[in-house]
């Protein structure tokens, strides 16, 4: 942690700094410079926030964070990556899975044809909501623990694993009855409680970033599923929110290089909720498996047109399985089994 | 709702929309330009998610709502400003409420003296966190029920009613026995389980606007509570994140005569957490009184130094003191009693 | 200057840097972290871009710059809140400075109209466009000299100085040889050929701040201004771009108190380019004044359903003047005249 | 364009709008809702501002446009994907085409290294600054005509074409002179009477999309360009700005299968910019190639610890080459020829 004082700080206020940093526990080191005093504090800065407990000093001018914030999360914790098993499907490195299905599930027919579909065209695992987060209270909110048990069944048939949303605490347990990999929404990525909730299972997380987060706060949210023992936890670019209109989001896929340089785990792009349309998801999905990303999360309708949500960004079966055939020659490239 | 038809459409086509719309209960009304077609479709467009159902259609290019989403929240719904009753401070036209406190229970000491020093300046409502939303697994957490005691203790010495936070649904009920208000947190806005949940209960709730969300979205937030029979709805805004560094978030205080237009609930500004920085809260506070808000949240700490969190932000007595001096000469002119 | 250098860096590549910052002309400073060895550079940094030049070096994490890069513009360069005088009317403390005028001169009728409405209301300096910038090249490009023209008989007749915007270096002198004020618009903040064109004038400039621009790069592009000889720089908030979409641009009435402690220019504020909604403009004028803004920027057409231009945020002469009435009771609490 | 009118409106004010827009040589098709009545304004909308001249209307809500406001950039204006020749190497479809070389030219011996090792790796157009854009009046400012001067003779050595980039109107001839395209940098994107100058040319204008800037209104801003004649401009993203801090700006590669479907223009990707980290560049160049980007931009310096500007975003040759033989097996897979 470095600390910058204001022009003309006294010895006085260094020494009061000085001791308040040994109080804490730091070590001080003092630099002055032609306009400004700066002082490293030494020691874990992980433990105790200085830049709350210094930065309030009227002296003092700020407080700049040396270390990133998350510790198990970060590749200085762990230099390989993380192999995260879903069912059978390992998501990891040399390998890119794809998660395919529709955004809800609606009823069984449209279940099993969607996972049938989706598994001829090359997708290992099967995605599709049973509890459906929605900005109006008027929408569809899906089918509850009846979409659970028609999911359950798909895999019966299917053989791929499933993952699905849990909107809150009260539905994790059900949640983790039924799916093999439990998704946190991007506007659940800071709810804190749903976190250390889904810390204290042994399950793997998806854990989808904020359209409001940064890299680093994408981070220290997977840090808290971590910190409660649970490691299996992969990543997931959604896009964020800028001026562009054009777009439902910013789909920034420079997440995925740059998480992979900070962190060892899995990291997955959503180029459905990403970029909200249809026609642009072919082009992203190949630019995120060229990225490096480890795998795709794909909403597929076997009729778009009579989708209960979602609709507009869902492609069909056969824009699907085309796409899945251009992915295949890419991946092959990249030394990427899919 | 608008439905604008790709350049070429056929006639067979826009038959098929408009049967389509009948079938989901709509009139439609066609109208062929120079370049496009038009369709625009009569009924409740509430009701029906029409951007999905008719947006979903290749020869559609967009799907343009008309009507805001939300209902109850809206101006149309009631048009008299709501006033909310918190303990027996009513927050509505003709008042400002300034409600002050530090950011998080730390001892009963600290709450007590903050709690008589704000009163003393003319705050009306006493703000502390038991519960804290904290992006690292590793910073303070709150003090949890014995931090609901303390603010109890403080009701009950100064008379003041008192507003705290619940992160989750799990401590809703133990948070609404001691709150004469209950905080919905930023991160918390689409927390949708929290929000239905909230609105089961009959407890005025202070809902925070997310960094990210749009006007409409935390309309329609308030929406959620109100919709399960909750009224009591106090809206906030606490800033929101850009690609300014310079402050922690910026408060856009346009939401306030915004929010007025379109809604009848009261606004009260955050700029405590809205700028993160102690020196500019009372210029943005001033400004807040002047835009039309209804009130405040201010932290105020009595020795900003030592608080556990948001230091930086918080004001001490003095400042808060003489803020509220000036403030109330604003007030006076606007007409508003603090 | 703060170097961080990357976990693992050998005594051999913290010579190099101590190395390399002597031949820049900077001493160094060492300080060995628990996890980190960090480097102070001594000296003056806005000298050399040590950003660049340190950062690149593969064993070096970041580069960390301890001062703000502008002198001419920072407080710390003049103390005292700078006067700029515009023909005779002084902008700066004590002073409350109302520009108003329609977006563009449309003809001699109307603009004469609108200089003796706002002038009865209480305007000081009348402002309208004769160069206009347009998203399209289609848009009405604004009259051009003859509008130059028509503003300076505007003066004439009603004794209030003019500001106007010159969209490019070769109408500068033009502009120049008309106005009193010479208006530099958000899409030029960052027209460095423009800045310095402006800096070899005397003439008062009223730079606005780009939508995407931080208050930093505000401040830098006056210095482009200051640094050629040019101290009479009024600065201009006008609104940032976000991602809510209900208002034209997000007004950062934050930037306000920011620029306040930062520099010694005046600052003003556009709240009908801010909100781009006619009905906000009143609040934000109020808040902006509040907030402790030098002056403001008010769109006033005398009669908005027919203006070229910008209709929808401009307001007509009785709004303007009951919105004045409002104005100058609060100006009389701040201690500024109006 | 659509006209939605505030609940309430009587039919006398419908009727005035109906007349307003027959003056304006509109028809209009009403269309009476549950709630609101909404008229079609029937015409060429792209010939009038009528979300000026009708937004403006006390009782009007909203005026939405239909149609995108630039025509000759427009996919419907031209379906077939425009070639550009740059001296003779062609930008458009089957071509991937790779600009290369550094930020600024510093000197012929700097110079004529990079030209040489980006040609040997396949490079196959010369970049770099001989006028640079620098935020701080005090950064280096580029070599001016001694800068293209060199570049020209990189061109005669290597065969080369260079791209150079002109800061303004005054210096547009003399770059024209040398450059065999002009680069129009992203603080220049909407600096109009740049672009006008830049139309009456021949040379082809490679137009930067701004860092605030929506892919419509570099779309416009291109529209400036060919509504002058001058039908030879490429596109490029560089990023844009979001709250995301640890990357320089936020590549939006989404943009680049839009641009495809809504302009016949080619659109090239500069990595080196967007990400502002070297070692973020090479997976964005993939990204880009795969989401079908018609080239790229990269910086390169042979040395970029020496380099007098954008050194940490700058690969070195063996860096570039790698990536380049990495590019040249995807392009394969593309149908793209490098």
């Amino acid at each position: 942690m470095i600390i910058v004082l204001r022009h003309g700080t006294s010895q006085q206020e260094v020494d009061e700094i000085v001791d308040r940093l040994k109080k804490l526990g730091f070590g001080a080191h003092i630099s002055k410079g032609t306009e400004r005093t700066i002082i490293g504090a030494i020691g874990d800065e992980r433990q105790v926030n200085l830049e709350e407990k210094i930065g309030v000093l009227p002296f003092v001018e700020k407080v700049i964070p040396i270390l990133a914030p998350y510790k198990l999360t970060s590749r200085e914790f762990r230099l390989e990556d993380s192999v995260i098993e879903v069912g059978k499907v390992p998501i990891g490195p040399g390998k890119f899975v794809v998660m395919a299905g529709p955004c809800a599930v609606e009823s069984e027919k449209q279940l099993m044809e969607t996972a049938n579909r989706v598994k001829e065209a090359g997708a290992m695992i099967l995605r599709a909501g049973a509890f459906k987060p929605r900005t109006s209270p008027y929408s569809f909110q899906g089918l509850g623990e009846k979409g659970l048990k028609i999911l359950a069944k798909a895999r019966e048939e299917t053989g791929m694993p499933i993952v699905t949303e849990a909107l809150g605490i009260e539905e994790l347990p059900l949640v983790n009855e039924y799916a093999d990999m439990i998704q946190i929404g991007a506007r659940n990525m800071q709810n804190f409680r749903l976190l250390e909730a889904a810390g204290r299972l042994r399950k793997p997380i998806l854990l989808k970033r904020g359209m409001m987060s940064t890299v680093d706060e994408l981070l220290m949210s997977a840090e808290y599923i971590l910190s409660q023992g649970n490691y299996n936890v992969v990543l997931c670019e959604r896009g964020i929110r800028t001026f562009e209109s054009a777009t439902r989001n910013t789909l920034d896929l420079s997440c995925v290089p740059l998480v992979k340089k900070q962190s060892h785990l899995p990291i997955v792009v959503d180029p459905s909720h990403g970029t909200g349309r249809s026609e642009l998801v072919p082009a992203m999905s190949f630019a995120a498996l060229a990225a490096g990303a480890d795998g795709l999360l794909i909403e597929v309708h076997p009729n778009p047109i009579e989708a209960l949500s979602d609709g507009p960004q869902s492609q069909d079966p056969a824009q699907f399985s085309s796409m899945m055939a251009e992915l295949k020659k890419i991946a092959g490239l990249k030394g990427r089994a899919m």
